[in-house]
This record gives structure tokens, sequence and C-alpha cells, in this order.
């Protein structure tokens, strides 16, 4: 990349799906508890599943969200990440095929890679993942005699990137798919919480009655990315299996306990409410920028999480654009790293060149403002 | 496992390598700077190759030791079993070969197996890995065209679990072999700075001008297991690829904070040296109480680390006796768990049921005491 922003001699940041550090909440009376009352516990090799106080505020949590996930079934894990690592080897061989949205979470696609995988893709609209067009697919591939796939990965609230919420009815024939192929769902679910407005939907696992719903949760995006501390919820013999295949034997006791008093002592309610009021004000900020700036970029306004996805005209390369706003003093992510296999060499209306993913989260409202307008700059200078 | 120890409740564990929780430090005050001056970054994502501070603190700690490791040669990862896997995922391939002396670390036997590994075992005697029967046995693999081990691992100081530290010329013979034939070394060094007597010898990772050799190190013994911080030393190129592996994207940025702020205050040293006098003190425990409970056992006395190996008659099944001894009240791991491949089915007086392993890192002196008083008893009922 070329030197930063030649004013301010730093780039703004509207790339990873950082947190906002202004709402980051003081965590020093948690930890000192943890490293004086517990600290034997803290500093000790931790348990393989996890702190058995955190596992039942997690199935709490999930079971007030209409999850039946007892605390047994829960595997505490070193962010949702390592969760979907854990997953990849317990699920898969060099070779197979798993299914993932075109596009989708930009970082799960080297995970999946470095496990030797290969992608069936599934389109994508208003409504979420075009399941009837997944299990014509399904059906032709057994058809074909080719191996099914091991997984189904999607995030079905607030997608990264496009946003998108899945609706009910297809929530519920992609449960339904699953349990009649037999093949397992990972549905990674960070933003669930952060909804900025409307009613959710009834997550995947609360559907669930074949335990073949592995859900994946995290900190990161309720209290705070660093912490690293995540969660699976699926069949418990499935996280016995996983559990021995931890390398770190058990997760970081100290950021476990550090989380656990903090939600023990309800302050994590009070976190989210303060998450969800700045991101969806930092939304807000966004989509009046680009309205302003940039009428040319198209979206559909998230009802939550943490990206606005941008469809550009089809004359335009976001690459190029994404290099460009970099030199004007904005980061962004183009499409192209979004989109997994055949999609990727996609040409016409759904190129991924076409698209551009905004996170929202991390930077301040002014950082936002100034950020798309770089961003118009760079883009005008393309016409 | 049957119930424990009738009269406790609870059985002694002189079985995993857990730390003494009576020298665990306080590190509140690290905590809290970490959480406040610090906040922006200890709970935002981390970054891949960990905090600069650390890696620089990490490169002078090596420097120290001789091994000239510049801190860009220092990927921070979370704890060195992490590191160790990262090494399988970036060094080899499913139905690979790798080294490992028998017995090896019987907690990296199933990370390798977990990659699909096929295992090379190295013989050992009192100076360590026989380097030349090594040696001859490549030569051989290379004569019948089978492909050559992709690296060696071993635990050249106070090896896990026989206590055995290399001596100074296998060290050079291991690092030559290495070099000529481009096998990569991977140095597993937890112990290294937890000798109670005599003189170092070199490391390896001191030695190696070739840039083979990857030295694991982590504060887990040196401070605490629970932080889950550990590093790898080693060529660049290489741990930039493995950056990218890491499926937690950066590690834990708090507890490097932590770890970084009571280093830089210089409070390791001084508990290390607390450390080293109390390990030493419980071998010494331990070693009384065989000699005295004990005299069938035989063993040789480690200079450093957290283990005794033990090695009894040829008669005695240690697989029978850790089930007795853990219904009298103590648990211990028999030999068997230590041997990864052909090793595990010897006869004789090489038989893995002959060997024992004893941990007196985490039991109080009084505990280890009663721990052997109770295997004794397990043993006596044997005869």
């Amino acid at each position: 990349m070329e030197p930063a922003h030649p004013e301010t001699g730093e780039a703004i940041s509207l790339d990873s799906g950082y947190a906002f550090a202004g709402i980051f909440p003081d965590l020093a009376r948690e930890a000192d508890r943890a490293l004086t009352k517990y600290r034997a516990e803290s500093l000790q090799y931790g348990r393989p599943f996890g702190l058995p106080g955190l596992r039942e505020w997690i199935s709490e949590h999930m079971r007030e969200d209409g999850a039946n996930v007892p605390p047994d079934d829960v595997l505490v894990v070193n962010g949702a990440k390592n969760g979907l690592d854990l997953l990849c080897r317990l699920f898969t061989e060099e070779g197979d095929c798993v299914v993932v949205t075109a596009p989708t979470y930009f970082t799960a696609i080297p995970i999946f890679r470095s496990f030797g995988l290969t992608f069936l893709e599934a389109s994508q609209d208003g409504e979420g993942l075009e399941v009837d067009a997944l299990a014509r697919a399904l059906v032709e591939r057994k058809r074909q005699d080719m191996p099914m796939p091991k997984f189904i990965y999607d995030i079905s609230d607030f997608h990264n990137p496009t946003g998108i919420t899945m609706s009910r009815r297809r929530r519920e024939a992609l449960v339904a798919l699953s349990a009649s192929l037999e093949i397992p769902i990972i549905e990674d679910s960070p933003y669930r919480k952060l909804r900025f407005e409307g009613e959710p939907e009834p997550s995947l696992k609360s559907l669930d009655e074949s335990e073949l719903v592995f859900a994946l949760g995290t900190f990161s995006k309720l209290l705070a990315p660093g912490l690293r501390v995540g969660w699976v919820a699926g069949k418990r013999s499935f996280l016995q299996r996983m559990a021995r295949l931890k390398s770190d034997g058990g997760s970081c006791p100290l950021t476990q306990r550090i989380v656990l008093e903090f939600c023990a002592e309800g302050r994590l309610r009070t976190h989210v409410e303060r998450a969800r009021a700045t991101y969806g004000a930092h939304r807000d900020v966004m989509v009046a920028a680009l309205r302003r700036e940039l009428p040319d970029a198209a979206f559909t306004v998230p009802q939550g999480g943490y990206y606005l996805w941008l469809t550009f005209p089809e004359r335009v390369s976001t690459e190029i654009l994404a290099e460009r706003a970099y030199r004007a003093g904005v980061s962004v992510i183009a499409g192209g790293a979004f989109f997994a296999a055949a999609s990727a060499q996609a040409q016409g209306p759904n190129a991924p060149a076409r698209f551009l993913r905004l996170a929202y989260s991390g930077a301040a409202p002014d950082q936002i403002e100034e950020g798309v307008r770089r961003l118009a700059t760079a883009y005008r200078s393309m016409q």
C-alpha cells in the first residue's frame, strides 16, 4: 500500500470490524478479583471446556434467546474464529466441500482454505441465503454422485459483509434442509445482539431439533475483541471431540473470569445497550454521509451489525477505488475479498469489483464523515 | 477412573505439569495498568505478531541466553502448544513423517496425530537424543527413497518426561545434521530457565547458523500457564506465513500487556529465582521420598524442570500401578502415554509399561510426600 493521507499522516480505518474504543468498559475491578480472589484458578491451566460458571451464563443467555442449550453443550474457545477452526478440524478432510454464501465473511475464507476445502456457493437476496436454490444444487450434486458438503456456514443476523438478516421462513427452510440431508450448519452469530431497530428472527439454533446446528458465539462484539473469549454451542459428543483437538488445552481462565464477573454483575446488559446506541448512531452518520457525498453507491440500510455493503455502477472497479481511497486517507475493503470461489470471477451485475464493504463500528462519527468524504473524493477522481 | 482416595476424597495430583499455585505472583497492578492506561490496545483486536514491546523483551531475553533473534523474528502465540500447532500447519501435510524422541511430550503426540503425521522415533541416552543413530536412520530412509521427515521435535533442556538435558556435543551434532539435510528443528524449551544446579548448555537456537531452528518459548513455566502467552522464534519469512495461519488473528493483547509490564518492571527475574528455589525444593522432597518409600523405582535426578521419570522392574505394569495409585489417592501418568509409535509396542527393558512420570511441580511438599507414600502403597499391593 501507498503511504497514507498526506495531511493527516494516517488513514481513517473503515476496513476491519474493530470495536469503538470509546465505549470499552472499565474492567479493572473484574481483573482485580480474577487475580486475587480467583488467582489460583486464573493463573493455572484452564479446563478444556471452560469455566463452569461462564458456560452456565452462556447457556442462560442462549435460553433467553430461545435456544435450549444446557451448559454441557457449550465449549468455551479462544474467540469464534478458533471455534470455526475447531469445527473444520472436526468435520472436514482435505478436499471436502463446504457451503458458504457469496459473498461471505472474508476471514473465514482463508481458514477454510487452510484445511484444503472447496466451496459450494449459495446466493443471497434480501431475505438471506436462497435455500431453494441451495437445495436444488445439493440434489444435483447427489444425482451426479458428488460428495455432500460437510457443513453450511452462514451469518444469519446482520450478515458480514451484506448486513442482511435472514427471514424466518428461510431459517425454517435452511434448518429443514440441514435435517433432511444431515448436513450440519455453522451459525456464526457475532452481531445478533447489536440490533438497532426491528424485531429479531429466531436463531437457527433455536429452530434446531436435530442437533445439527453449531452456534458460534463471541464476547468480541458484545464486550471487547481483545479478550478472545468465544464459544461453540452444539451437540455434546462433538464438542467433546473438539475439546480434545484444542491445541491450547484450556483457553485462558483469566479472561474468562473477567468476562464472567462482568456478566454476573449485570454489567453486560447495560454495556450492550450502550453498544447498540453507539453503533446505531455510527450507522446513521455513515448512511447520511453516503447519501450526501456518494449518491452513486447503492446500499440497503442494515438494522444492526457493523457494516454497509455498497454496490457501485458496473463500470467501477472497487479494487482501484480502494487503492485511491487509501491514498486519499481512508482504508476500505473492495468486494473481491468476500467471494470464495466461482463468484470471485463473476462479470456483469454480480462482479465482485462492483462491491465495497464499509465498517462503521470502529471509527468515531466525525472520522466516519471525513472517511466517506475521502472515499467520495477518490470516487470522483475516477470519473 | 475410580473415585478418589476414600480418606481425603481427592487425589493428590502428581500427573500434569501444573505450576505451584503458592508462588503465583500478584498481577493485579499490571492488569490495572493494562486495563486503564492501555485500555484501547488491551481490549481491541491484537496485532498478528504480538505486542512490539513484548517481542523486543523476548528478543533481549533470548540474546542474553546466547541466541541472536531480532524482535522481527519473534511471533507471539497463544501458548507454546499453539506455536507447535502452527508449525505443523506450516511444515506438514497429512501422511508426512516427523522425528520425535521415544519417549516424548505426551501432549505433542495427539497434536501431531491430528495432522495425520507419522513418527520416526529417536532413542535417547543420558546425553539426550542419540544423533548418530538418527543420522543413520535418515541415511537409510534416503537410500530407500523414503521422504525425509518434515522436522525434528525435541525438548533439549530437562526433557519431558525424562528430565535429560542434551550435552553440548549432541546439540552441535543435531544442529549440524539439521543443516546438512535441511530439516528444521523445533526446540521446545519451556523449562530451560528452571535449572536448580549445574551450568546450562547452549540452546539449539544459539548454535543455529542456518535459520533452521524454530524455538518455542512460553511464559507458562516462567510466570503462569493461565496467561496463555508463548512465542515462536525463527526465520522471519516462515513466521509471516504462520501469522497468516493464526485462526485467532492476533493473540490476546490484555495478557500480553500484563506479561510485558511484569517483565519490564524486572519482576520476572525475581519470580524465576523463586520458582527455581521452589521447584528445586519440591524435587528434593520427591527424590528423598522415593528413595525412602519406593527403592524399586530407579531414576536419574534431573537438574531442573518439572518431572521425574521412574523405571520399574521389568515384571511391573505401570498401567496397573497408575490405576491402583489413583484408587490409593494419587494420580500419576504411566509410561505408555509418552511413546508415539513403534516404541509403544516395545517389550523387555524398553517396554513403556516399565516407566512412570511424576510431576513435582504443582503439589505442595507435604502432598508430594503423601503422594509418594500412596504410590508406594499401591506398588506394594502388586507384589
